[in-house]
């Protein structure tokens, strides 16, 4: 593989991974390189949380985590830190009183970084934060498809008089035209429904729905298949919230659902995905103060390093992904 | 679906469910309507316990992560709270220092409501509370079939001096006359056995065995054809400890076993079983000094959702039951 | 002592106290009887947190800890729930999304309760429900002397865009003219300060400081002294947030501050203070998913009982207050 | 000091002390040495318990955390397991389900050791133990006077029916006439009461009360005075209810009460009663499931070390006590 | 099953399976019985470790969870501690200050064992003591095959300088000749890699590599039968590193991979590989300061009973093997 | 105050304080200002522990929790990172697996910043890192007075083959002659003593010890007095353990001791000591997996402020330190 002179993770010969103060996955803070193809950044907000609030650490604790993450992919056969140039940006400023102006400054501060052409994955925070996002990657994109890992719909209107929270991003996002309606995709669906009329309300908002149970009884396959027909060849948002998780996997979580999916699950359809034009993506939920032994802030750590090789991978070199997990 | 009159969860447009003194699945209390279909009554008992004891404090810790539990029933297609009154009838009394006195006071007030016509779901409580609920139930509806979730088979004789203890529930019932022998099944089984006798006494208590190692190469619909089955049609007592669950699930528990099954296993074989003529069941053996982050309390309120839901549904609207999990 | 016919907590003769669904100190439910001379609300709002959030889950913890608290109160030699009637009134009703509104709501629903004559102790909570509910009590009596246990100032101003936040209650009340200038106290203070300018401000909103390192090096006595010496025999209220206390008695709050003072400590001194006139109070910043063991939630539950007995103290019989500790 | 022979403490040249299965201290166990000035026994037993239960894993948690202690101690300049055998003499048999029969078998296995001239100091499991215990000293020694270090006073009647309970002990062991009514001392009280009579009854049996209030105000040797002066120079048995403490210092137990004394004064005063005729003991009431970093584990297994160490010190070699703190 | 004489676990009928101190198992210790076909040994020793130390408080916390053992295993019908002598033989003496020092002291340790015939199953400890633990069977049984469970390769090369440390055991034993290289087999693996190389490094050291992600889609059954092919029928040292549990199963070790298998799964596939001719073993990595609710200590107990159970049957009498889950 | 044009906290205006990548107290990183008076540098370093391990995460802790230090020190009447420039210079490179060569490049890092007139405040780490810092610093300063706060000597000679380990330091030192043996202090002993000639080895090595006992007894004046009085003028080091601190305040620490002192009694003493001309120092033993709450993290992040306090106070402006917590 070519040596596009990408810079990566810190050497660790003389400084062991678990020492030094972590960005992400020990890779280059943004102000230590030229430019950035991706830059993941903390956004560390939580007032639009409905249930256990504190996703606010999420940005720490994922990258406290990310320490064990390494440079190159098996399964996929792939440096994701030399065929991009992947930074740590650090955390976009963002106040915790006022839900109106923290969407509009954490828009603003992603629109500045989309403009010059970096792609965004962003460590929540709650899942408002999403709608945002969206909004700065639409202005580059134009309506986006949004593949979503999700225990709830998340395309709920008013909660205490509130139009924007963590259970409304893609409800507004669909209202503001930012969604391409007919290729959004949810997987992992299970938690509380009040009325079949919200499943309604979320089929016009542009999503099709794969629930949890579904990977109960089909294969990885079928279901990566099922999300690549919807999702389609335009530009992807992908949004992860790490309660599509079960509870085993990630207690640190604001709003647990039983009966969800597990990483093995989850990397197995994610890793069948190369090839999708991802233009900027979030994982959130991450509650720090939930969490046990570090195993959610894992799991996160390591989605957004499947997220960020996926990012990495062309359709051209997708056909060199390995897909054997038993040795010949 | 017609509108019964039934009271279901309180409105939570004023105050957020997170707020408020919780009964289950912030149900009314039973002093707030005029009678109840169903009563969740919590036992706050544990003497029976074998290892390591706290299930007394089950109860609240149930109640307490029930608040997250919604009306609809997606894959069921139902509102279990619609269809029949189920109520919060607050804990059975009963002291911690006699098991004798204390089944004799659970029977008694469990006798109480089943002669009102009023099905009981018990959250426990070690598995000792299975005992007096049976004998209340027998006492309506004869020698019952009964369904069983547990890591242990619970059909042992006396242990260090007592014939009534946790493990011991199904031998006394089976003595007692208050099984019906060519219908109960274990699901889930897989600790500790002394000598193979142990599985000869089992079986003559009346009860098949479907192992934990069997969710490995069953499907989930194999698994709940042979439990209907073994059934039939007459009424059913459904008894589940938290203890099936893998103890990754459900760390909180006194008697962990590995090797469990997972929530999704578990709802994917309940929500199966929509017909049986259940009249009675328990949730047994949560222990909340050993929970974190609530993922018991969460599997077992659910857990306890899910029997509700199958409470309600009369064999007439099952075929309305959705079990697709990935939408058109 | 005189029966008033009051009722006090349930008899746990059938059920012990570790069971059944929990009133604050399994006190009757405001429903439960004609009049209340106190309140007991739980306030589960914390939007106006800076640190780390989940006192919206505080009133929860506080009730389930309330489970060991007791009808005597030895050193004061009285019965805090015979001499008055303290009922649980649940929590009020308020939204996380909109600080204003929350307080305008807090405000309205403690309105009604202090015009009936009830006082008010709130379990919060973060800070921020003081505002409102000296907006009621003083609506009732007048400015307010204030005696406030916490390891900050809370007369801070503007943060992050926001007049109302959990350190800005006093502040407001003081612009707002609901203060007594000449009879404030704060006792406890320890936590960060940005300029000295801070103390000039919190004087000018009528506070003098007792840090918490007096607690060195005074005995409770003087400080007890000190304390009755400012506030003076008006109308007083009471706010206590729990991170008085030292992280290692309350590790469970939002902004925990090393260096603090014990529960030995403060429940000395504030059984000096009978005698005070004290028409309403809160303990707030209770955080449960950062305590360990209910040791926070123990610490807020009994202060709240040592706050209500003070309340039923009338100078009268402050005199029968046995004071040795060492009997004879 | 002259070598007495005694087996001491494991030699850790080899083996770390964090190494090898723990017997208390890491001492020999009953089997390894001829003879027994003193068994450590554990007595797995908390069916007596009315809150929170687990103590029957304490003996376990206490010999874990007894890794660190030490053959040598500075204050009082002696060498505890040098002057007098001590030994782990491992579990007294004795099982769950029945109170009665259980304090049967501790008395006859108590008994056997007391008979031989070994003088036991118990590791609870909860506090009904020290009933037996007593019964076994008392047939050797006749009527006891009790140091008993507790928050709560445990003289209490029936409880839930059952007149031997966690909550009863002294008051049983005055009945049966066990104790020396003229030299009972109850030390660190705090815990909750329900009527003055109790502590009339709690007079009557024997006891008088130093207040946990009492080590707010009053210096350590004040406190020792007057414990040695009210014990007298009979034989004395030294009960131990960890929850003596504050919960910050031991949250492992089942009752809790804040306001507690530290190890520090703990240790202090105990220390000044060196030459007490010490014939027996116990420390009761480690849960573990409550406990963190193993705090609790740690103060008890130090508490039973300066127990031992007391045990090990004769009126005569009392005088070589440093009691400076600070060098010269 | 002819009776052959063998010392079983401790008789439970006075005294409770949770008191005691614990050996493995509660099995006798190695003094207690004349011989041992089979020896339990812990090895505190965590040195090598690489990123969250600990493990070498591993055999502690696994005896401690070995409580719930018991004699009969239903899936293999058979009784693994009747047909051959199994013992706790306490831990290796070794210290933490020098990886090479302490590795002599576990060979020469081992050494005396196994020279003895008795073959050694290991309670680690970090996966360092592998290399000794090789050195002492090959000595005996010459080069061995290895099948390896866990996330890792752990045929690193240097690292930090270091040479012997817990990714580079099997590395070592394939350079010094332990290894018969045609017969070595990984299963789980999916921990990070720097570079493709250390795949080609990890085949020249004789191993094939069936990752964990092949848990996803193939039988147990495949995989069982993947393996056994590999490994032949020459000796087998069976070498598990927890962490190739899932975190979420096993969040107490020093390096958790997402992604991992169940123990279902695990348990699933050793109960396939009956005849295999195991004359070693060792469980590594258990780190009890991540541990939650005993989780990780129960999945290694268990894990060590499996493998003394394989160790345990002879190819004759494997035909007796049910492997149905599903009852008659 | 004059402003001396060093560069402090982060501004927080825009980003709150739970937000970002932490540096210590978000001061700025060595590269971000042209020079350093003072360094803050974290010593990932833990393998000279003799109990339980996993101090290399210590910085990354203490880090995270010294968000909530604030510019203005109360007490002293200053600006501690405004007198002084104070820098987070990251960590050192050290690896785990051979303590000399650990030792060696902690001693080459730390003389690079001391031969820059940069004086270091180190972040362990075990506290086998203070002898190349003492190297270090009396290559610049000459023979040193340490003032040493810690539960256990560290004088002590070889274990388990280690000369250089974390009980060691203070011998090495000594022996090297880096130690003015007539001015050396340890306040806060009361870890484990095996035989009294390890006082009289600690003696010659310099020290004197003010017990923890001491704390009981007398005043924070009388301890401080003799400490200056001990530590005379020169050239002091200042190396603190956290477990100083009862177990109760600093449960994260590899080896606790009960019976210790509390923070406020701790910064009481250490606010007295403005004057000391304190030319580096170090807060050890952080070990973050027995941390609850981040009470250890508080407590070691705002010592090493207290210290960072204390190393910006010249004696010239001591005078204007404010002593009284009591306000006029």
């Amino acid at each position: 593989m070519e040596d596009l002179g990408n810079v990566g993770q810190r050497d660790e010969s003389d400084l062991p991974r678990f020492g030094g103060i972590a960005t992400f996955a020990l890779l280059p803070r943004a102000d230590q390189v030229e430019r950035a193809d991706v830059a993941v950044v903390g956004i560390p907000f939580d007032s639009g949380t409905s249930f256990r609030p504190g996703a606010r650490f999420g940005p720490t604790h994922v990258r406290e985590h990310s320490r064990q993450l390494h440079p190159y992919h098996a399964i996929h056969d792939t440096f994701p830190f030399r065929n991009q140039q992947v930074v740590d940006a650090g955390d976009f400023g963002v106040g915790p009183y006022d839900i109106g102006a923290a969407v509009d400054a954490i828009h603003a501060q992603a629109r500045r970084l989309t403009l010059e052409g970096t792609r965004i994955l962003a460590l929540g925070g709650d899942h408002t934060i999403a709608l945002p996002l969206l909004r700065a990657a639409a202005e580059v994109h134009g309506p986006l498809a949004v593949l979503h890992f999700d225990a709830h719909l998340d395309t709920w209107d008013v909660l205490h008089g509130a139009s924007i929270w963590h259970g409304s991003p893609f409800r507004r996002a669909a209202d503001e035209g930012l969604l391409d309606l007919e290729h959004c995709q949810h997987v992992g669906i299970r938690g509380g429904i009040y009325d079949p009329s919200e499943l309604e309300d979320d089929r016009r908002a542009g999503f099709r729905i794969i629930r949890a149970e579904a990977f109960q009884d089909h294969s990885m396959q079928d279901l990566a298949d099922r999300i690549l027909q919807r999702l389609g060849s335009g530009p992807v948002y992908v949004s992860i919230d790490i309660d599509v998780l079960d509870p085993a996997q990630a207690p640190g979580t604001g709003t647990p659902e039983v009966g969800g999916i597990t990483t093995r699950e989850f990397f197995a359809v994610l890793r069948k995905l190369a090839g999708l034009n991802i233009v900027g993506g979030d994982v959130v939920e991450v509650a720090p103060a939930y969490d046990h032994a570090g195993v959610t802030g894992l799991a996160a750590a390591h989605t957004a390093w499947e997220l960020l090789t996926l990012m990495g991978l062309t359709p051209a070199n997708r056909s060199s992904t390995s897909e054997s997990a038993v040795g010949p």
